[in-house]
This record gives C-alpha cells, sequence and structure tokens, in this order.
C-alpha cells in the first residue's frame, strides 16, 4: 500500500443540513455525485472529502451503527498560516452552526490550537502549528 | 475556510501496535513527532496521517470518549489503479492484523470495493471507482 488516502468519508444523518455546513465555510461541492446521494469536495493536494449517509456507509462497510458517538476517535485538522487565522476559523465554524468544543488555547507544543464539531459530530481541529508550513496551494508540510 | 484539510487524526489504543500495523502496510513515519507520544505519516498531496492516542485525543477536545465504537462513521478510502489492487490491499490489510469487514465486491455505480478496519477500529475502503483517477503521484482527481 502506497503511502496514502484518496477519500475522506464522513457519514452524516442529513445529507443537505451537511453539506450547508460546508457551504457556509466557503466550500463548494463537485457537480460529480450531486443528486445522487453523495456530496463530493475537491480539497487541497488531490483528494477528496465526501459526506455520504451515515446509515448507508455502516451498511457498505458490514458493521452496525449504534449511532454518532459524543466522540468518534478520528480529528481532521485544518491548518492555518497564523495564530489570528485560528480565531478566525472557530468563529466561523460556531456561526455557521458547528460547536465549539474547546476554545483556542497555545499548547504545550508551541502550537494554537482550538476544536469544534459538524452537525454530525465530526471533529475538527484548528491548528497553528509554527513547524508545519501550509503552502499558498493549502497543502501542508513537516519536518523530516 | 479554505477547501483543504491538513492532518487526518486516528485516535488508537496502542500507539506501537497502530504504528507497527501501517508500517506492515508499507508505511514510513516520520521522524518528527517519533518519541513524542504521536507518529506521522507524510501522505501524498501535501497531508498528513497521524496516530495519537484515543484519550488524549478526547482529553485535548474537550469530549468525553466512551470507547471506540464498532463505527466511528468515518472511512478513509484508498483508492486504486486496477480492480486487482482492491484484492491485493485487503490481503495485505488482513494478513498484517487488520479485520475485514465487508469482502470486496462489484458495486451498483460500478466500482469494486471492499472495507476493512485497522486494530483500533479505524475504517478503511479499497476502492477502484473507473471516475476518479489516481495520478502517478499518488493524488486522485474526480469528474468536475
Amino acid at each position: 500500500m502506497d503511502q496514502r488516502v484518496s477519500f475522506i468519508t464522513l457519514g452524516v444523518g442529513d445529507l443537505a443540513r451537511a453539506q450547508a455546513f460546508y457551504e457556509a465555510l466557503g466550500w463548494k461541492p463537485s457537480k460529480y455525485g450531486a443528486g445522487e446521494g453523495v456530496t463530493f469536495f475537491a480539497i487541497a493536494g488531490g483528494l477528496v472529502l465526501a459526506l455520504y449517509p451515515r446509515a448507508d456507509l455502516a451498511r457498505d462497510a458490514g458493521l452496525a451503527d449504534g449511532g454518532a458517538p459524543a466522540f468518534s476517535g478520528v480529528s481532521l485538522s485544518y491548518n492555518t498560516r497564523t495564530k489570528d487565522e485560528v480565531d478566525a476559523v472557530m468563529a466561523q465554524a460556531e456561526q455557521v452552526g458547528g460547536r465549539i468544543t474547546a476554545p483556542a488555547r497555545t499548547v504545550f507544543w508551541g502550537g494554537y490550537v482550538g476544536y469544534f464539531t459538524d452537525p454530525d459530530g465530526h471533529l475538527w481541529e484548528a491548528c497553528w502549528n509554527p513547524k508545519a508550513v501550509v503552502a499558498d496551494d493549502g497543502t501542508v508540510s513537516i519536518p523530516d
């Protein structure tokens, strides 16, 4: 297996609500998939973030869905180029219906980090990491 | 918010075990983070997949951890260039300790798809999608 991920799929309870949340954050869905029960967002770096009904994902994967847990065990991080941008992301997320679970604060390793969840409880981290460089094209690199 | 994700963090119960699983799939961790309670894998396209203790992630995020659910609601997809490669990925994942939750099969939209979980229950999809092109550098593109 090569060292890569192609799609990040978030199982959602209400596809229209979930899509509206990401659109309110400024994202634009692809036409591909539209009207077919799934929403794709082509994200920087050549990956895709997909929104797909939670029940369908569980069924496809052969797993029993016990309902959305408070903590899924997975976090997606949005790294920023400045500390101030973390505050802006947290404010925007809250404004469009996200839930702040941990307000932004400086952490022991020198970063500035906050957490919020989307309407389905999927966890996002807004993170300024002075050692992780966010390029102009939105991709990120860490030290070797 | 730009349309991007920087880090995908998987909360794990045993960091050494989780790292060993991904190394057995052929992945190489970064030196950055090594020995500091986190494992980073720089993945194709300029993102990072991180393994981080589940309890620490829940604490950082301000969420109560009810334990790993059978179905987290999130799936990571590894798209392949051929159908046969899906079978190879599924076999390799099982061989190194993954659990097949849905054997690979042809699905209604024309793809060939199987699911497995890693030792912490994180869900992966091995997927051949005839409309999603996997480039030489491992990045993926979907139709406009």
